[in-house]
């Protein structure tokens, strides 16, 4: 665009020239897009790919592409033949196995410090690979992260007896599945955002987590955000935008 | 049918005959629907008129043929109207505003003794309706009612400090609306039955309660059975029929 | 808490201290969570592993734990391969295959005392593991349990000639698919509690057991307690419940 | 159509000509059309107009079309507004209150002879609508019609003692709202066709008649077939063309 | 019953006894299941078997136990490996591969005469199994088929050649699946009960077979039956109940 | 945009001024969204208002400020009361009732060549509202529009009657309720694009269009393309903007 | 047809003869049908078949049936077995990977000349089969086709990039899984007409494609026409009818 | 909890006297609830009454009772008739009235200082009232607020006009209801959390703001956390939750 404006300025273009030239410019040459771009990379916010429902060779070619600008990359939903197949492109691939998250580096980048402090709790233990993938996502983005799990509401007492730990986070990812009660009673602990995730974790009438989540959606305590059913990923993505925005030191 | 039999025996007619006869004979003259009835009485439990979309006469109508065989009739779903008409008809007639619920009882009934302990537990004050008519509809069949209202697990603390009323309970009560998770909650406190009533209290994605149905069913905790939206009525009946089976004194 | 105490009654520490410390004390050493689990062992009734979506070494690693502290141990959901680790770990294993249920007993442990009467009763032949679980889940809890298999509505027949045996149980389980009819009818004929499970039986527009739960929870008979689709555990645990609460001996 | 064949056979038009014709003819000029409306009259089955949702107007222009060319117009879904209206227009105009039918006759027409046997059954009294529409509907179209009413399957006895009746009938219309399990115990008793009509009546769950639909889609007796929520002319109009294929006589 | 009777008449038991003695006589001994029992057996249907979800043995243990008492059963869902186990313990087993359906028939059992006329027709070639499950049911209950296959409503004019056949028959079973239009096409055309079959065909928002039967449940056409998605079974069954009604002749 | 190259090439700024000031100029001053205004009332589409939920003051403030720049405004959802404001404060208001579309056009605004021709068919008489909605929206456009009203498939002959208009259209809009099956009959006689709107009309288990929106996705005719149910605007629209692809002359 | 009026001319048949005939003539001998087939043949639109839920056998035997009448077959949900299938019975087949397409075409068939042009948009990476299969059909009908894959409303640049291309089609296939936001969008950039193709790419609330489909439907911007889920040929295949008419050269 | 101590200390009771009383003591008086109740005065957190469902009395009753212990109590879905009578009871209750919000504030309390920059953004003008109910809640629990209205994604250039004003937010509030685009469009312009609000604001398949809550919940941009259907007040609360993590100053 610079170009543009330099060649009208010295008389190689007329005013005609250069209303045409920046109408048909790419976008992405004047705007947000470039932006993003770079408070992306400023805020240490990794490049994510999505693997379900891709080929093992779709998976590799997007991830090389990533990885020439960005210091850090994850895949999510990886499963062990993803990881075996990014291992070999890329050797210092790290593999959460639990979270199906697979995390590249780039060689020498500032390693992300571990800012604030998020707090994932689960329901169950078949609600972990959920969970997890919360809590890795939100470490990659730069939260501190403190886990709770396996403590479902039917067994009150596990809950409260860690209220302490849920008090002092800046934000909560409560993971649950069945009847997804877990946001409700610890929204009400706490005075901090709480996200839930509901998880297809269940049988019968749960209708692949539309239990959980139409629970979540209803609850009667305020200050939930809800995201999509079994999506980890999203609720720690957003955990770690909020919990970005309480500063930069660990609580 | 022993008329049948009997004129066997004495030969007035023959086994063909008689074989005929019995093929015919209206079976509420040998069965168990005169045995029901007599158990009915015996045991207590009211004749029950559901009056959302009846008119007014066939209401009264129903009323009038079955005082005449009960010594406890009770009206559901009973607006100020039904009970104004019920009193001029039956002048004993008294009515159970929050529950909506009016009771006929006959002149010189054995009151009903009051046995056991049902907690009819209630989450938010619009869920009120629903646990009266509950509470109600136990105390008529004769069980002792203890209500906790307004103790929603957003503020687990209400519930908390009664759960000495909760444990002392043989069966409970939880009616709830919204994400309807107080019978999960409850059923991890208590070893004893639980009757979880959603209720179509809420908004939005609660679906007309279909939300805190869904809840209930798919709830963590063991030992909870559900009835359908807003049926106070059934939550009670059931309570009160499993009450009854710790046997008759007040506990 | 006792041994705090303690120190505060000789003067080891002041009342202050002991503020702080009772307020951190975890909260099982105070509360419910330890007497539930008394009153559970007193009560026979034993800790359950729903094995669905749990690795076999997850189920082993649980069962291991809850061996150590219970007398009774079940796994619900158990495939035989679940049931064939189970017994290289724990050799008094025992396999209700059709229940799909590995029960582990405490060599010495009392056996359990069968009270009361539960009947569980099922519409179809492809009901029989949901009725089973049922089944299986009652006993191991100590209920008394009689089985009326294949006595569904549209051969009404079947079902009234086992009337003498609904009448005499002190909660019936009621299973079946389809339509879900059941429930309903066995309420017309007793006036004990019952509790309906529906299963997934059927095609098309079953949905997935939906119009048996539904069915379940529209009856139009009262006394009725619905659990999750496919749920027999859910339905034999609350029917044992309920059938403690009428005494020791079995009916 | 002849006119133009006759005017090909003359000469008057050439083959050309005659198939062009031909080609643009009205369809009902040669076809089933026509056909079908002879055949209707001769059947005696009526035109029917459903009022809902058409003003008084509209009813009655279509009604007074009708009229002209039909012995026996009836009207369903009718307000009492709708008669008043009708009976001024129409004289003669019978108003079948419950079922909510208008019907009109042309005087002098042959009295509709009731031949064969349907039995309308229906489960409680708020069915008595949709099950005098059913019962109504089939009679103006020339069936004999027995009302089982208030026979629903919480009260088997009722039902069972009406045996005979339904034995007799050559088709069934069994309405029923809440868990609609009565066409799948009538099913059970008979062995002719059985029309299930499901009705709105009940709350919560029962989603506007849903519940009692599926159940009835998923019944497990066969012999069934279904019509839409509350469609009592559906049902009647149904039992009434499957009455008529056994023939003239009243059975 | 008549034992009992005969005893009674001879002086061997008193009334007391006898009342006693047939209150608890099994229901079948005296009262419609035998009745019905021969009824199936005078109309020549089938006794059927649903394979779907039941093992092998399973299987051939009620068939061979309905082979007994029946002349033909027929069982339906009938993979091929059923077929290939049901051929060597019944030699005379038939298969309708298309169909899924394995007949038996009694050796020296009179045939079945086919009389009247069902005309079976279906949409798409994805829609032949379903169509042909109705149309052997039929058969093998006593009805005249006729097929009219791949007729659906996108190429009306191929369902227009056939009116002729369709008019002739006395009831249609109309299978489709996808916008399901069918039935209500045909109902337009023809003054018969016409009987539908929605089926799962389709892809996408037809949610296995949903649309379909919304939009039977829906036609603007009356006289229409509908039975579950791909029950094909039902379907056929039905038309041949109705078929019978016109009495014995072929049409 | 001009302005700020102009003041550039004059060096009154420099290239860094006119970077930073084109950033921030709005939008519209230089992009699609003017151009997409100039197109609009060249093609002589007119501005569009939905009244359904706002306030009569809010529409007239709405329309006042649409009608200064625009040759011809529609106001969709009007009801009679909304039309006698329109028409004091716009005097030249027309009104299509049936439609409930008030047109305002600027005095001297050429008029508008109706150009190609759209057929607007329906089922039933009660989708009139919704088939005049599109109807006058697509004439508004420009279309020529030709109405093929009360054609159900129910009674094929009324539409194969009219097939010459049907195949003499460049777009087709197929307006039913019900089971929505007149956009595939059409779809089949027609090889042009066809607009299927699903109306409401009906009862029961069409929940609320439910069951005419599936059916019209799940067509098995190609070329359909689906609106929202009710949505007559939309129909015509999409219809009246195909049209115009054909050219200027009416065909 | 001919023949039977020339027969009757000639006074071979008299008029009621040729009535007769004429009334029983096969309907394609006469009417549309036939038409529709050469106006197809002409317009170069090919016989498709839908591969999904057919054996290969079905397959090629309808392949080899339709490339008998048709210049160009294409086959759709065809797998990589299908191909290998037809290739070796059409050794000129060509098979289409990503679209799931097979076309054959008739040797010394004329060319199909591309016209017009259709932008094909889609939004994400797993979009792509669906939409390559919407680009295919639309090519093979003879739409000159733009493909514009991976321009998701979540990178709004990339789309406001290729502005240019979509402003420049006669019709926009916007295909897109998740949220379905695209055509939304796209309509508002664009005075065409827009063909959504919701996919059912997505996970947990997606529902199968459920989300896309709703959102499709219920755009705020006008000008939208909706197919199935996963539908790219319904996509393409409308598409290119509205293509078409705006006649023969490339825009 | 204190006196019990220092009764223990001084020897008043002993152990098990302390123990027993410790374990009965109500929970609220040694627990989070009043450090809740104090942390929420601190932070200056209102109190709310959601007044849907509820009577005028039973809302001032209420609103009496929390005024006593809070600087500020806000009344959500306030009709103005429940202002009217709040403004006799607390002449100082303020009225927001396109919000439907309330608010009491003490007379001398500290007014609540702006911090922050919450911007909600709005698609069309029927979401107006959800969307202020958002933006007072924010205003009133102490954040600076921005408000985008009318920005609706089919009309993109609205939006994009207001980058800058997005990107200055620390969190967006985004309000929709019909196609539910505008959060995955504003999370993809901005990299700070977005509270998705769906609003009812529809007709037909949006049944009653699904399609907006599932769009919302299968959004491709990653950042979103979704509340219910039209839960305004949820959205203002959540996102005032997550601004006040920012600090104290306005940015």
């Amino acid at each position: 665009m610079r170009a543009v404006l330099e060649r009208l300025r010295t008389g190689v273009i007329g005013v005609d020239e250069a209303f045409e030239a920046l109408k048909v410019l790419p976008y992405e040459d004047l705007d947000f897009a470039k932006v993003d771009h770079h408070r992306r990379l400023r805020t240490g916010f990794p490049e994510v790919v999505f693997c379900q429902g891709k080929t093992i060779p779709q998976i590799l070619a997007i991830l090389g592409r990533l990885t020439v600008h960005n210091d850090r990359v994850m895949a999510t939903r990886a499963t062990p033949e993803v990881y075996a197949a990014a291992r070999s492109d890329f050797p210092g691939a790290v593999y959460h196995e639990a979270a199906r998250i697979v995390v590249l580096e780039r060689q020498g980048a500032r390693s992300a410090e571990r800012v604030g402090r998020v707090v994932v709790a689960s329901g169950g233990t078949a609600d972990l690979p959920v969970a997890e993938e919360a809590a890795v996502t939100a470490e990659v983005m730069g939260a501190f992260v403190e886990r709770l799990f396996d403590v479902g509401v039917a067994g009150l007492h596990r809950l409260l007896d860690r209220r302490q730990a849920l008090t002092s986070a800046r934000v909560v990812v409560a993971v649950a599945g069945m009847e997804g009660a877990l946001p409700s009673v610890v929204a009400g602990l706490v005075d901090k955002p709480v996200i839930a995730v509901p998880t297809s974790v269940g049988y019968g009438a749960n209708f692949g987590g539309l239990s959980a989540l139409l629970a979540m959606l209803n609850s009667c305590a305020a200050g939930i955000g809800v995201v999509n059913i079994d999506n980890g990923f999203g609720g720690g993505y957003l955990a770690a935008q909020i919990n970005r925005l309480g500063g930069g030191q660990a609580s």
